[in-house]
């Protein structure tokens, strides 16, 4: 353990920028230089394809242009231009320059900025993680075990389902979904102090997509949005597809360092932040009262938005303040789902907002998905929530990952990993590595043993924690610790 | 019944245009002269906060330019400006104009555009259907009362779920979805001739999240798409939430118009058209041969890619042509769901693609969603699907509903409603109202009485089906007849 790293780690990161239709700059600029000039103009291309600053049928840049941007020499960007083509990207009209290729999409988002590291690409440890066949060990993903969830009370909720009635088993239902789940939710909210009307809940087919929605919601393409560094990976593609200017700032063990928050409020003129106040993903740290305090008093005085991702609260030994729980819902929005405490196959998640967005929002749900969550979910959500044996098996789950927190933490302490923080629930332990290692290098050697870890720089849009690793500890075995001995040796 | 007046309705309408982002022409001009012009310069700013063209914080068009671009003086442009300034949209700053107000989101999607007759905004439309009270009446529904949907087999489903494996119940489950069914589907596609694989074919959590997902997909903001008029009205809103330009081309029983569809092409250079070949809402049309060949050689002409939505496939007595299966998968995407014949609360839809498209678009799901539907929803939908009775379901359903049909059709020409044209399967009738009377009218009128109604404008993008009413006969009954025919007295 070696709670001090904390610190000097977080100082050594500056609030940076990954802006999705320009060239990037700090944090590219290494990467760009590894790389020859001519990939680099060709990644540029490829990242405006992707972002879709540049679309089917469109000039590309002049030769000319192009080079004074990218500050390399005209046959530097003939030269990409030609190789882009070869690739059947784009294509040249005599006499009239190069064009986006047509009749194909533009790139897919795996391939937004110059091509990373796979192991440390948000979205293909996203795929790995989801995608792996059963025997492979999942260190690196995000939700418990099988066994470790509700499967009984789950179970006892289908049956009941079974008997349902008709209507609950083939129709739409209403826009807003389940008023049952949503009653139980808003008495949730009520006991932490935050009161709110049902018609301040919306439901959504998950938590990401609650958070796309808002997004969507929110922001105009090209609006700035901050998140923590390290950050949950997927904030940073979900905000890709919206298009959205990232900028991160370093996360400390008391929430984000606030020096630099105001900093890149001043700078950025950011329009949201999004965070996990409980349990922060992926360091398991949780918000100080007074960071939140000063959070809030900073966010009202530059207009920022926040979306405060409550899906680890659950938790939590008891509740940790919380921004929508001081603020009240005027610029907080609260979301939340059941798929780590409850059943991911159940899929189900939640908006709390002003009733105004949740209006809006409600609109925008019908315009894209015709609706929330499939209403049999929400059922099953609601018959699994209302079960007796619920409560316990949260209390449980609690006590089981504690104890799982403490062994694992012991046994990656005796391979040469020290916490960044000691989290007080949930099953993520955020670890630097022994020193000198590489977080992407080890989870490369892992997978080659059919281990899926989840490497630091995933999380980082600064690309600042290639020195950690984020573990968890529910799908760690002895199995899994033999690999990094091994991988570490 | 009067055929012949297909063709005069439609020939009536021009291929026009809705801009989200720009002053919009033709088919807004008389609504906007029926407002006074300071009304009108309100609603157009308005219109680009709903479309996100001005966000918070953005300067508005200075005074001058705007009364140059709307054609009316200074004084109204600044009389307007006044006027949103005191309802909070904007605000003054003291030497450098106007600008957006902060903190509150854009309007919402419903805003867009001048302020619609309620009866006729697609989205009211929408969510009147969803969330009308159980007694309520809903002949302008777009879906079967629960009592027409294969309840038992839904329920055996779920009984046999409930003796899942806990993976199955619990976990997040694969990025494309159950295989299983991904398997089941692309042996129904075999069965019309066209081959796909497995990686072909990705579950979505529904068929509207589906064209979603094609259109963040395929679009860039501002790109332009074709529809029919009328089509269904959510691709409207589907549309704009992707801040796509709706271009429109008259629909005939044989399928689009094809000259003014070649003229469309020509003049707008779209990026996609989104169409029903089989079934198509709200017609209850089916495209001919003839018309499938003519459109697929004009978009390979124009490099145009076609989503065909296939939702209401399975009520054809025996398959039609299909766009997928004539030109297999090149430039023809195939979306549906369950959500018509086997329930609309267990949400699951699909896309059949290319599978370099199907790789893109998998990425953005997991972005946009961590996956697809509830994996407990396709577990579900499999069930039914592969229950020995489905078959006999849809078969019934058919019979039912050709009956039905008939019934309604002849309870509708007594009061003077007239189809539009004869459908070969499905639960729509299109009809012209009885001479000089006015769908939107009647609509609000039969609301009165706790009846839904859909009202022929709600589909058309150029506003040209004000006589026309998308019945459902399967939510009909003696009651409707009676307020419709109180209504028309």
């Amino acid at each position: 353990m070696d709670l001090a790293a904390d610190d000097s780690t977080a100082g050594t990161v500056a609030a940076g920028t990954v802006a999705t239709g320009s060239v990037a700059t700090d944090n590219l600029a290494p990467r760009i230089m590894a790389m020859s000039r001519t990939e680099a103009v060709m990644a540029e291309i490829r990242r405006r394809l992707a972002g879709r600053a540049l679309t089917a049928g469109e000039k590309l840049p002049s030769i000319r242009r192009f080079a004074r941007e990218m500050r390399v020499s005209p046959s530097t960007v003939v030269e990409a231009y030609d190789r882009l083509a070869a690739e059947g990207l784009i294509r040249s009209r005599a006499g009239s320059g190069f064009f986006v290729a047509g009749g194909v999409p533009p790139v897919a988002l795996a391939d937004a900025g110059p091509r990373l590291d796979r192991a440390i690409d948000p979205l293909w440890v996203s795929r790995q993680s989801l995608d792996a066949p059963p025997d492979m060990l999942r260190p690196g993903c995000g939700w418990l075990p099988a066994d470790w969830m509700p499967g009984p009370a789950i179970r006892r909720a289908i049956r009941a389902l079974a008997r349902a009635d008709d209507r609950v088993l083939t129709e739409y239902g209403g826009t807003r979904g389940s008023p049952a789940l949503r009653q139980l939710l808003a008495r949730q909210c009520a006991t932490e102090g935050l009161d709110v009307g049902t018609d301040q809940i919306l439901l959504t087919a998950s938590g990401t997509q609650a958070i796309d929605l808002l997004c969507r919601f929110l922001l105009n393409p090209g609006d700035t949005v901050l998140v923590d560094d390290p950050c949950y990976f997927n904030f940073q593609t979900v905000l890709r597809a919206s298009r959205a200017k990232i900028v991160s700032v370093p996360y400390t063990p008391a929430g984000p360092d606030m020096a630099r928050f105001m900093e890149a409020l001043a700078t950025h003129r950011p329009r949201l932040y999004i965070t996990n106040s409980a349990l922060h993903n992926p360091t398991g740290a949780t918000l100080s009262p007074q960071t939140a305090h000063r959070l809030l008093t900073a966010a009202a005085a530059h207009d920022l938005t926040i979306v405060e991702d409550e899906i680890f609260a659950d938790f939590e030994p008891e509740p940790s303040p919380r921004l929508a729980g001081l603020e009240g819902l005027n610029r907080v929005i609260r979301i939340g789902s059941f798929s780590k405490t409850l059943s991911a196959s159940i899929r189900c998640g939640y908006i709390v907002a002003r009733a105004d967005w949740i209006e809006g929002l409600l609109d925008l749900q019908v315009a894209t998905g015709f609706g929330g969550p499939s209403p049999v979910a929400a059922e099953l959500v609601l018959g699994t929530l209302g079960d007796g044996s619920y409560r316990k098996h949260l209390a449980a789950l609690r006590g089981r990952l504690a104890r799982r927190r403490r062994e694992m933490l012991d046994a990656l302490e005796g391979l040469g990993f020290t916490a960044w923080t000691l989290p007080r629930g949930g099953f993520y332990l955020w670890c630097h590595l022994p020193e000198g290692r590489d977080a992407a290098e080890l989870a490369r050697a892992a997978l080659a043993e059919r281990v899926v870890l989840a490497p630091g720089n995933a999380f980082s849009v600064m690309q600042s924690a290639g020195d950690l690793m984020r573990f968890n500890v529910a799908q760690m075995n002895p199995d899994v610790l033999r690999v990094l001995g091994r991988a570490l040796r």
